[in-house]
């Protein structure tokens, strides 16, 4: 419908900004108010407490900094190593990439692990490689759960068990920007010591947030962590954080938006949400499928359930793709980045979404697709998805609910349901 | 996706009211003003005169209402006609029984034309009953443009030279609620006496203004007509709106809003958004044929470009499919109404809209009519969307500008771009 | 601060509308959906019962039109009365003029009460009418509770008595417009029939609602009342509202941000809401007689809470006042109208106002009469305000709370707070 | 009008954040977008060549952060120095000692001017320990134009003239949160290298975003620049900025009412922000003398225009007026910090205020020091800022604008206007 004006919603399917929900929105839209207050506090001790659901853990500390999730990659590395200091890190994407860049620059010796665009961080090599740092110089093993540039999915508990594995004490650093709050994340269980996220993709909001999630071990090691650090440090934080202030002037609406996305994700239940995302990246991947497509996470242990990239025939612009879905559709896909530029282009599926605005998606993407020469048959992904998303909808609708399996198994039983979250 | 919450976006295919664009929505944010101030006038005057290009009129005089399309009806009938006065009115639907209703409480004496639901008014009947009346005591003519409940366009032109035909100098009052904004309405070459409309249809706004536009002939009429009026009396408004202002407190946030909206119409000029309804109606159209379903309006000359009705096959309740699309779909489809209610599911396809939100929304339908029974092939109706859909756009994008066509035309000319609206 | 711009914030001080507090602007801010599905009775149900509560009804029935305060007079008329009946009408200021002449246009015989502009109803003089009615001739005694033109309240209570004191059926009509919501109003201590409001001043909403409340025996009226309506017809809403829908598209920011604004009123207590009125306009009275001027309002028994209508000094024009305190102060205020047109100047006191908001008023208020030559002492008329609001609030922190006046006089009992509203 | 809900609007005096106005509001109100997309740049390209406007520069290069005030200090800072440069800064108020102690914590050697608070930067001292400095190595000078916790305001053209005084080399970082877009400020005439912004006072947006605007000089400066820095580098920024993009995802809230604000600033025309500035302050400081106060500012020269300021008496605590304002009044008022904790409260008068909002808070403190013990006569402070606007306005009013002075000067003369900004 290309015209001067474009009418109707856009279709953003870009991995981020995502969608921000109409009450999210609302929340956002306050007037100033002094952040001195004596009433300040309520909000802000209430999202700290909150964010912790979030990350699942009960000991780490989160923070929260007007910035971006780069800003938060900055603000884990600064406040728990010094100049120096020598880390581990798989490489196999923009993401990664540019996170080891980053590493680098602010004077860390990385020892990178390269790993086919397409897989993700391998748990075997990370284990060899901790054995063999038999003087445990290795301080910090830096994990991207989420790798968006190529739609893939990490093993952090499989991380978690090659460190052990290898009796090594380095921290684990996890980058959770694109899976915290659509795809499980268990900061406790798997034992991850800074947890990074952003506030513009499963928490649903603009971005303008980067949150960092420390264990009492990255705490302790942010006491000795020499790299320099002022607007990022944690210890001004913590400072004016324990009675609920912040060291500089933070952002209102962002907080106010946060502590309503936050509401929304517990009242949908991040069991529910992560489902959620499971049943939407399963149909669009039943869709590439069906188009006689492949996506460049190379095995199904890859997939991740928040972006899927899609490799585009040979002889076919990725960016031709994106360009027509763009211009003539309304709909925005995600580029692909560095190597794999042109090569394929990617539909992002996380945050406020449902089935039929992803339906509507892969509809524009098929269009697109055949605009540019990709003969994939119209209608085709589509109905490949619906046939998924019925499915899932019916066996949910059969599925007893959790207390309906309860009363079946204990005939005399009380039933407690569990908290949210 | 059902569940305690439904993320995402409702798909609103209810026709009216319609989604209010952002543009609108941020518009309609106002803090309160004196609307007795020296500057309220600036507002109010433009409406007027953008409101006489929405009706194509340069002749006719607008009169906004707080109130509803209902209320603009009763404007229409009791600011021009007298208790007992004699009105010809096609009926066909459930809008145009309701009409025929309030005209009968307010004291008229309504020869009613029933029509077959699924056809529209007859110029031939009309010109017949006109011919037939030779004292002139039918005063008026109402005919619903688009017949909300079936998803039938009646022909205005036509009925106006019925009337010219008949030489009959009754005046033509034409219900445009679910058709201006949307479909052509053209007061003026169509010598329409009262023309009503709605905000919360091709308007875009959320629903709480009746618009009622009203030709010289009218306002004549309005001198002598004797029926009770008093919020809706025009005199009231003319004496108000002349110099800018209103006789009652107006909605601010409504008048606002109304401006933005107008200008959204206006940029994507009237011609495009008539063209971009036809091409989404014809879209979903070729969906209907592709499930192997009929509409409710008989034949192509009664198709609408705003709504269409669909016909659900023997044994299955439309209801069912509506609640089905609700629950599980978060998609809003509009119900049978009387006669009808339960033959049918309706598709409202109006207002600010584009290819891809049509797109979720058949989607939405196919899941939905199979979920109750429906044999429809999933993707089979949003195939064929695509494919028109496509089409379209591959043609405009061919088609020369209409610069280009004048270059071919006249090598030597000048250009000069007609105004837009 | 006179310039191309006007920065910060304009001081509304009209008498409606008034500010429209954040949180209900927040929540007027809703995508549009389907009224007609299975989900929104769950608002216009809740909206009903808590509409009883602001009229203090038990057994009153309410109705929201889309619409005014204006077309809510329309409603309580003409589905009460027939063409030809005669009614006792009181007129001493603008709207009681105003609703007078709308009774005579549909129809009514209205036995008209002047009084004084300055002065109210007289429940002597009514008592004195309905006793000699001995045929009860007279169905309804019409009362604008709140005379805004100005700034008189009348003793609704004082004339149930007087219509009690007579014996006579006829009902009582109360115009709560700019009263319901900011001054007590006691539907079913009062017996009042038919009670008016709309959405633009107590209640903090823009305009376009007009709210009625009838009593069981407004309903029995309703049955055999012959006056035309359609739109503003009780019959078709209660069927429709009996289910918690409307008869046709209700606004739904409109309703979204009733429920908001009723929630305010409830979380401040009415009880509070009245007595924050009482301050206010106390504040603003003192700062008159700072200023040695007059209010219209001859005594103090019918000096309103909602708005002062101030006269301004002979040789001096109000409307000159108020056009240097909106050009020059960003401060709107109310103009005299009729009768009183240029005598005075009037400043609305009511809705979602503190006394800051009207100290800066007051302030801007003594500057603009400075600069059109009016002889007041700046500062002074703040000056008295602030003490009157400080002594207030020295009293109130002073004032022992409810639980503890209990506590004093039934040491042994146990305390049962009484329900808000 | 203490209570559970405090009614009315928040009067916000702190000295940021600053009130938001609705036309930023509203234009903040987005859905999200991709940043990457093609029609991006539109928007990021036109806000850098207007925050050139606001910083008076044709040659520096502005840079937008998500982050803060103290983001840009840390960025200003790391992006032209090196561990161990020297850097001159007096320190005269809490905000120049916390520039001062990032500047350390990043490893610069900061020669540091203590002043006595209430004074400001001294051109005098500058100029002798730049004369002192043979070798050439400090590096920079760092001044805080407006300090706000003192309400003092140096003269940044009178540092200039002194480092030239000088002849020396090193570059002038200036902190102008609290004065950009609100006090006069030209980079370019007063070669300021580096100019350090927030989004939070003058420029009338929630905190977010932090802006630094870098000379040429600073540029090259930052090409051998040593210090560790990632989030915050120039160097990334500049790559994506030339073709309008960022290097990580902005916050797109910020930069649509970054866009509003800029607009809002122009149509006023910066010259009149300033002198509208330049009046409330005035206004308020009368207020002060009548109050028979004194500021923390301790002469004419340092008085700041967008804070004050205000010694409360001995004996008393400033924490107590701010307390009973902010609890009573819904009046939020600045603390004393620091050093002069308890000893002053602060009135920030920035941003987006008028007269009248000026006059409502010094209404408000008045009630407040009266409740704590102060004794200063009501109304006498509101009186004297009266007595100033009018004048002020009068002045204004009587004035001849800029085309009648030229008409008057240049009889034949054909007036030109000069661009806003």
């Amino acid at each position: 419908m290309a015209g001067p004006r474009m009418p109707g919603r856009n279709f953003l399917f870009v991995p981020g900004p995502t969608n921000v929900p109409d009450r999210v929105m609302r929340a956002m839209m306050v007037a100033m108010e002094d952040h001195r207050s004596s009433r300040f506090p309520e909000l802000t001790l209430s999202l700290f407490q909150k964010l912790k659901q979030i990350f699942k853990t009960e000991t780490g500390q989160p923070f929260i900094f007007s910035g971006s999730g780069t800003g938060a990659w900055e603000a884990a590395l600064t406040n728990t190593l010094s100049r120096g200091d020598k880390v581990l890190a798989p490489r196999f994407g923009q993401f990664s990439h540019l996170w080891i860049d980053l590493a680098q620059r602010i004077g860390l010796d990385v020892v990178v692990q390269d790993e086919e665009w397409g897989t993700g961080a391998s748990p075997e090599r990370i284990e060899e490689a901790l054995r063999a740092d038999r003087t445990h110089a290795i301080k910090g093993v830096l994990i991207v759960h989420n790798e968006t540039a190529t739609g893939v999915t990490s093993d952090i508990a499989a991380i978690r068990r090659a460190i052990d594995n290898a009796g090594h004490p380095a921290m684990l650093y996890v980058d959770g920007v694109s899976s915290i709050g659509s795809i499980d994340f268990d900061m406790d269980r798997w034992r991850v010591d800074l947890a990074v996220a952003g506030s513009q993709k499963g928490l649903m909001l603009p971005a303008g947030l980067g949150i960092v999630c420390a264990s009492p071990k990255a705490l302790a090691a942010n006491k000795t962590a020499g790299c320099a650090r002022t607007y990022f440090d944690f210890g001004d934080q913590m400072k004016a954080n324990a009675t609920g202030y912040f060291p500089y002037t933070p952002s209102l609406p962002m907080l106010y938006g946060l502590q309503e996305s936050l509401g929304i994700l517990f009242e949908e239940q991040l069991v529910h949400v992560f489902e959620r995302h499971q049943v939407l990246a399963d149909g669009v991947r039943s869709a590439v499928a069906a188009w006689g497509l492949k996506l460049c996470a190379k095995e199904p242990k890859w997939y991740s359930n928040t972006v899927s990239a899609i490799m585009v025939p040979p002889g076919i612009d990725g960016a031709d793709v994106i360009d027509a879905a763009f211009r003539r559709y309304n709909l925005a896909l995600g580029a692909g980045l560095s190597k794999v530029a042109g090569k394929l282009f990617r539909i992002g599926h996380l945050g406020d979404l449902n089935d039929l605005m992803v339906l509507g998606a892969l509809a524009g993407a098929e269009m697109a697709m055949r605009d540019v020469g990709i003969d994939v048959t119209l209608g085709s992904g589509v109905a490949a998805a619906q046939s998924h998303f019925r499915s899932t909808i019916m066996a949910k609708e059969k599925r007893p609910t959790e207390q309906e399996r309860f009363a079946q198994m204990h005939p005399e039983g009380v039933f407690h349901p569990q908290r949210a979250g």
